[in-house]
């Protein structure tokens, strides 16, 4: 599967050490979207737009703000995280994903 | 710096336990180049098509099959290797990288 028309930014997004790094895409309807990936680990990002990461290859932990546990997500599989928020997420297995900016 | 009208193909291509990871892209003229990253770290890589490397980002030292010792490449500088051969890279500072295969 393949994002078609689209414009890629050149430089990496890199965080932590190199230990996630990204990909910015612009969508033709001038949507942008990252294409990234997670070496395992515990990190925590915080949101300004709601996030909706599909999980394209790989498996992973996730601890919204509001949430009092860990929920797993597997390959195939989606979570959103709601903006002016943070999540923690633990990459049990390397994590290739799809990042959506609602 | 961006590449434009692009496709890029949603799942990455990953290598030596994710420390290598990168995205394919294909240009409107068909033309496949990999954006990737390396964690500091040694590796073996080998070449079908001949292969023009370019240093977005970081620090790395190369040696390709025909060459002795190790040559250093910094940010904005480009490296090549035959197809058909092997080379090995240290990568000093976490490499942003773009492959050309020509």
């Amino acid at each position: 599967m393949s994002f078609r028309n689209v414009e890629v930014r050149k430089k990496a997004n890199v965080y932590h050490g190199g230990k996630v790094t990204s990909r910015t895409v612009i969508t033709p309807d001038g949507e942008m979207k990252t294409l990234g990936v997670m070496l395992p680990g515990v990190y925590r990002f915080s949101t300004e737009a709601p996030e909706r990461i599909d999980i394209t290859q790989g498996h992973c932990r996730v601890k919204r703000a509001e949430d009092s546990g860990w929920t797993d997500y597997q390959e195939g599989e989606t979570f959103s995280i709601p903006g002016h928020s943070h999540f923690e997420i633990e990459v049990v297995d390397f994590l290739d994903y799809v990042c959506h900016f609602d």
